[in-house]
């Protein structure tokens, strides 16, 4: 690839840090770097590849000359600038629900359908964290097995909230073990050592009671692995876990398939790696998940309540497989 | 019901100081009590309605003249001494695993198969701590619609390993804040700010690779509901909150259930609350069970991938309805 001219809308956020850092890890070719984000971070600096970068105002204008440019600002920014930045020529990576059901959008997860960013008209969305994961590991049993359903419960972390969300969850638990009342500004209720069926943390329900991150596991899985038959059901929970997701994940099959079959069809499949040793007490981690950019699988199992379904326990980086990386291995595809 | 002579054995641990609480709030007439624990607990002197008792060492010939014993010393201990209980006319309540699975003994919810308490021959076993709450829930759901399979992931609480476990949570909490290397000594990996999915923490797995927890909430569940064809299949996680299980618990039933329809059930159903008004964002939490002996129910949904399935999430103390309450309850039924 020839070197391009990149811009980082939300560059001071938590997945804006980890762009940057993933675009520096692999190598990137980045002829220039544009850093953007909202008023507030008017006059910060940041560094990338050793070179201190001011960070600019996003504005309308800000797109002219750019070639690609990777968002990650929230669906109100990205609504907002997205096709300014279209118009000006440049192609966006979009990390926000913005634009992902969007027929004219692509939904890619690179190891799944690397295809589809062919058919981009300036946007491409980048899938929601807890649903790139799960797909990644899904996409070689739908290969070989075609799923039918898939029951999913996820135990996801606080960094897919934000800086602040991270810096809540801190505080809390430092006041729960000091005996002093933890403060909720960002969560609806005490996120240290609970468990909140929440994502996200305000306007989360829909009228059916689904929250907006059990319908976009819902709907974006269909979207990506291009088929609408797979019926998906989830609950979607915040765990006190810094970073890296974990998913609980039943799918039933067409045909069936051995935890002996799934284990060997996933030490093939691209980006996943098994940890599935009982007798080591190996299984996917969110702490050993953390700073890694592959998808873990483990806990395999054929489960006795059906004849053709399986368990699976699926751990990854929200920051990294579930954000930053993939978006720069979609602009890698392009 | 007339005074009894009580003992409790494995009084010193974390469930046992739940049992003698749980006996003086429900006002339980206690004739005399005897605390029983292992030669460590030596001396020790715990209170009960305002007197101090001395613990005594607990061997063959403590139950002369003991009516009920209230058992939470764990497997083996109960294996060793209940029969010795036994003989000496002594009825127990085992909250062990030791005892849950044999025919001849009753493994009894009150709320769910109260009944089957009379068909004891000396010893009723108390169920596992994530079986009790879920079983109270699907109880008056499969009276309604008749539960065919059940899908359930926990989020299962640090207590439920004892008081050794809690410190460690706190103690790894507190390194990780200060940046230093957790260390553990109970769990298999890291639980400060991780989701571990093997419970116990130690001898967890069979060969079938599911964990001896998940094999307890699927063999239990077909007890206790005296239905074994309710198919079960569970994946058990143990996650960074102090006191309280949550379930992500996902049914099939043979006729369809609304989820208003599951939602007026339940809110009749003994020892139920239903806590589920998404627009006060009211659904059940671990740390508002925590000190509650009922279950709370919420986040009932109808799941759009099966024809006739809801997802719910239940949430117990799992020391409370889950150990001592349970147990408590059981004794008065005698």
């Amino acid at each position: 690839m020839s070197s391009k001219t990149v811009a980082v809308a939300g560059a001071t956020g938590l997945v804006g840090h980890h762009l940057l850092k993933t675009l520096e890890s692999r190598n990137f070719p980045v002829k220039s770097l544009k850093l953007l984000a909202s008023e507030r971070s008017k006059g910060k600096r940041l560094t990338f590849r050793g070179e201190e970068i001011p960070v600019e105002v996003l504005t309308e204008n800000s797109f002219k000359g750019v070639e690609i440019a990777l968002f990650s600002a929230g669906g109100g920014t990205s609504k907002k600038f997205t096709p300014c930045a279209v118009r000006d020529g440049c192609v966006v990576i979009d990390n926000s629900s913005a634009w992902r059901m969007d027929p004219e959008v692509p939904l890619v997860v690179p190891e799944v359908n690397a295809a589809a960013v062919r058919t981009h008209h300036g946007i491409i969305a980048n899938p929601n964290c807890s649903t790139i994961q799960m797909v990644v590991v899904l996409k070689p049993l739908h290969d070989a097995a075609r799923i039918e359903r898939v029951v999913v419960s996820t135990y996801q972390a606080v960094s897919g909230a934000g800086i602040n969300a991270l810096k809540e969850l801190e505080d809390q638990t430092r006041a729960v073990l000091e005996g002093r009342d933890p403060v909720c500004q960002i969560f609806p209720h005490q996120i240290a050592f609970n468990c909140i069926p929440q994502i996200p943390q305000s306007d989360a329900f829909e009228d059916d009671g689904y929250s907006t991150e059990e319908i976009k596991m819902i709907k974006e899985t269909q979207k990506i692995m291009g088929d609408q038959s797979i019926r998906v059901t989830a609950t979607t929970v915040r765990v006190p876990v810094r970073t890296g997701h974990s998913e609980s994940v039943n799918i039933e099959t067409r045909d069936k398939l051995t935890a002996d079959r799934a284990r060997e069809i996933l030490r093939k499949a691209p980006s996943v790696i098994v940890q599935d040793d009982l007798a080591k007490q190996l299984y996917p981690l969110a702490t050993s998940a953390e700073g890694r950019w592959e998808t873990f699988v483990g806990r395999i199992r054929e489960d006795g309540s059906h004849s053709r379904a399986l368990n699976l326990w699926i751990v990854s980086d929200n920051l990294l497989k579930g954000a930053a990386y993939n978006a720069v291995q979609i602009a890698e595809l392009l």
